[in-house]
């Protein structure tokens, strides 16, 4: 079916419902970052892949919203859909909220699917359109029945992390969850979000290829554990653990009945951002207690067992990056056909040679030349294109490993780069080690570090449009809060927080650059004026010196970059082969002074 | 009355009501910044002065909030009285919901007056403390009846700002407001805080010392205005003024039946900061939009007769300062006596001399040796101290004058600094001197500029607990928002902007340091990224440079100063007598490199 048409389908199907406005959105109904396939119905209807976009739907008119990593990407699915591109990053663009009280009248009806939009969100959306007197359905899924192929449920195996990697048992994390409870006055707590029941009950799904934390929910109370998933995804070992630890088995669906079943007034927490709304008003005889999830806290410190591991998974997956870097060369010198589609695969084979690999820990960003620009960037089949000896290579990539999660951007030369294009590196390189080198106090925020590591790139007139950084899970989301490094930010960076810092550069049609490395707070030094903190560094991967432009950069960034390439080689080269181990020294070779 | 005497009649109070804990704040109906004392309730109670603090008893304990700014000053007013000093910019240190939440139990009451606690803390209070089924009352003034030689309101003098000065009419602006009441669909808006009003209708008053606007409340719909003042105030020239405008006047107290005659979901917007929560229940049958005032985002905005206007007021203001520190340095080593309050006064008698003043800025911060480092230091008889030729001064001062606000901060040499003054100073100027000089993209927040300001003092192993800077207002506000310069401050900086920039560096006991310039924001240039915006200088004084330790002072910071006390030199020398200029020329001389 064409776009345009399931468009009319659904405007037909708005029409009978008498629905003057339909929100549609890939959200799931955990309000996962990564929702499986399933989930996918503003992919669908729109043809807009992305992890950010929401179509809106009226009688006459059909737009979609997204961010500025999208833009790119959206025009291209966009053009001939008839669907307008809203860019929600620019000044002066309406909200869907904005939008939908501008061109709506009072009495009208604006409707979504609650069971897959999160509390916040409809909540939101409800009082807002409740001013302007116009009407909101959330009982109503329109897709459905429009998508006659739909994806089933995923149904992955589920295994368990043992103790010796994540550092607490499962039934220390229950007693810290409860103790933490006790603190808040709270009866119950649900588990909304995927990656919290992970966490909790140390465990990992396969549902999705890209993602580690599989379709459950945990209710807590401080008396039971109850887990709500498909039984057949458990392996013996998982359901012995989980008995073992007084945690009872309930079907996935089961969750609305017990939610129903909890006493009146039970002082029952929930994250209005991990919960959705159909769920919320099975909950609503409870005393609801609307916060941030206890577990959002305890996981983003990481204890000292994953710091250990993470800090050897960065060896290994450095090494698997050297061994693909090495391929990558030799086999285009050679004159052989190497595709971003190619390449992404080799680095997941060379990955799947590590010991604890599991899957990719994302979808790997493949750039070559202008693809470099467009920041999230996802190659299939549709769009793959050679990779050449020519412009530079920008590779985004990560996995996840039963010993940590990697997220490494680098950007490399395939060519004699450009006077711009090495300006451009040098003046990213600059910002990430001005975060790298910094020393800040207990309590700076995200916002606070984000301005500091934009400073060399405005200093060149440059600047990016995403984020800075985010929190990492431990084999759990690429994306992890509450931390992050951005203008809006106000969460503190704490000890023993892992974060990334990715700035970036990019010039739609030529070419983008970004550096990333993942970093841990630690303790730098305590004096009257307070606890100073620094990031030690996690990721151990070799940055290109050619891209350099030695005229701009500084001194003490210099003298940062030699230290960290000679680092790196000393830990990756005796994992490598002689032709490894002879690129790996070329690469991390000293940069002279200019 | 002694403080423990208030305390155990208000106790008394509470338990014939039958409230088991009473939150009593200094905030007035509208929520200024500056109430007038009659407002000053937990002054009242006790003894604590200073703009941020709240008490609140219980039937067997009492504890005052307050943030860092007040630690030492509250620690001394607490002494003896039995009121606990909890520290709420600390780590761990729960808020007044959390304290109550814990050491309260379900059915008890906690009470506080709705008439002068603003719409957003009662709702925020009233949902928490329903969470924990606690009951609130709002109806009960405890206070009042303990309070016998409660001062009465302020009847100050309202005066007309004429156009020439403002740049904007009185029904321009009117004009102005009533186009974005359509364009956010209102029929009427309630000015709550009293510098909206002021803005709108182009008036200042004098109800209080230190500030210029005085109560009242405006009520705008697309056929009226509606002004509710103590008529006494007016001038004829403002009567006649604001009925030219179609302005009808009202009494102050009618504002309650005025809202109440408005018809049944009238599309009302109020802004829960600046609405007190005995207001906001008189517009219930209002369909009530909460959102931001319309008229913080139109006069956040100043329009270039404002700021030409602000250059010269600052020229002005310099030129007083230094006729200040002039007769300072002169007095102090004839061998006269000088104290703290002395100093004070006679900074605002070189203030007065100014053609357009018209009162200080604020309550005048003159704090010499240690007493520099409380950062919100207020002089009276009680405290007041000798200045001598020994330590550093420091002196944050402001002027309101018809033509524009001034608040500077100087930190001055009265002996020989010593080192660790030095590097303090030092540091404290490089972190001024950073965001003075730095270009930054369209959409940067304040916490982003919050950073790169205190990277020299992290780097130097020191930081300060306040925010880094505030809007001000055109002879309104000295704090104005929308904008602030903080670690949580995730407004943008716009175009036209005007905001301080006052890093500092504090050693309790010893002495403190600040240095503070008004900015403008303004235009640097237009690339492919976007628009880059930089701050033009707006304060005109002296920066000392006897205090510099040139070792650890950056060669583009240096180049900065120099260039910037030349200017300072160019500007306030006309208007000096030979013995000032001599004085100003020795104070701009050069600074050599180290």
């Amino acid at each position: 079916m064409q776009v345009s048409e399931k468009i009319a389908q659904l405007k037909a199907a708005m029409a009978s419902e008498s629905v003057d406005a339909f929100i549609v959105a890939n959200t799931d109904p955990h309000n996962n970052e990564y929702a499986a396939p399933r989930w996918h119905c503003r992919h669908w209807l729109s043809g807009m892949k992305g992890s950010n976009g929401t179509v809106v739907v009226t009688a006459d008119w059909c737009g979609l919203w997204t961010d500025s990593r999208y833009y790119e990407a959206a025009e291209m699915a966009l053009e001939g859909t008839g669907i307008e591109l809203m860019r929600m990053s620019d000044q002066g663009v309406p909200s869907i909220t904005e939008w939908l009280k501008k061109h709506l009248k009072a009495e009208q009806t604006i409707a979504f699917n609650g069971a897959n939009t999160n509390l916040k969100q409809a909540q939101a959306w409800v009082k807002a359109f409740e001013q302007s007197e116009m009407k909101t359905r959330s009982d109503l899924d329109l897709i459905a029945p429009l998508w006659t192929d739909r994806p089933a449920a995923p149904k992955g195996e589920l295994y368990i992390v043992p103790d010796e990697y994540t550092g607490q048992s499962i039934s220390d994390k229950i007693a810290t969850t409860r103790a933490k409870m006790t603190e808040g006055k709270l009866d119950a707590y649900l588990l909304g979000r995927t990656d919290e029941s992970c966490w909790l009950l140390n465990f990992r799904g396969t549902d999705m290829p890209e993602n580690t934390t599989p379709y459950c929910h945990t209710l807590i109370t401080h008396d039971d554990v109850l887990f709500f998933v498909d039984a057949d995804k458990l392996t013996p070992e998982a359901r012995e653990k989980f008995t073992a630890a007084g945690v009872s088995i309930h079907d996935y669906d089961d969750i609305d009945t017990q939610l129903q079943n909890l006493a009146e007034k039970t002082r029952l927490l929930i994250i209005p951002e991990y919960i959705n709304y159909q769920l919320a008003k099975a909950t609503e005889h409870c005393t609801q207690i609307e916060n941030r999830a206890i577990v959002t806290d305890l996981k983003a410190v990481k204890n000292a067992t994953e710091i250990k591991h993470s800090h050897r998974c960065h060896i290994d997956d450095g090494t698997a990056i050297v061994r693909f870097y090495t391929w990558l060369y030799r086999t285009l010198k050679a004159g052989e056909k190497v595709t971003e589609l190619s390449a992404s695969k080799k680095l997941t084979a060379c990955r799947a040679e590590i010991e604890g690999f599991r899957q990719p820990g994302f979808e790997s960003i493949m750039g070559y030349g202008p693809d470099g620009s467009l920041n999230h960037y996802s190659v299939d089949e549709t769009n793959d294109k050679p990779v050449l000896l020519e412009s530079i290579f920008l590779i985004d990539s990560g996995g996840s490993y039963i010993h940590g999660t990697t997220d490494t951007t680098r950007t490399i030369p395939m060519g004699t780069p450009t006077q711009e294009q090495k300006e451009d590196y040098t003046a990213v390189l600059s910002s990430m080690i001005e975060l790298l080198t910094l020393e800040f106090r207990e309590g700076t925020t995200g916002a606070q570090l984000d301005g500091i590591c934009r400073q060399p790139l405005w200093q060149a007139g440059r600047d990016f449009k995403h984020g800075t950084g985010h929190g990492v899970g431990f084999g759990l989301e690429i994306h992890e809060g509450p931390q992050n490094i951005s203008g809006v930010s106000t969460e503190q960076m704490k000890l023993g927080m892992v974060t990334t810092i990715e700035p970036g550069c990019y010039r739609p049609g030529s070419h983008g650059i970004r550096i990333e490395n993942m970093v841990h707070t630690v303790l730098s030094k305590e004096n009257e004026f307070g606890r100073f903190f620094k990031f030690e560094n996690l990721t151990i991967c070799p940055i290109n010196t050619d891209l350099i432009d030695p005229a701009c950069f500084a001194e003490r960034h210099r003298i940062w970059l030699n230290d960290y390439n000679q680092e790196v080689y000393e830990k990756i080269s005796p994992h490598l082969n002689d032709e490894e181990r002879e690129w790996l020294k070329h690469e991390c070779r000293e940069l002279a002074s200019s």
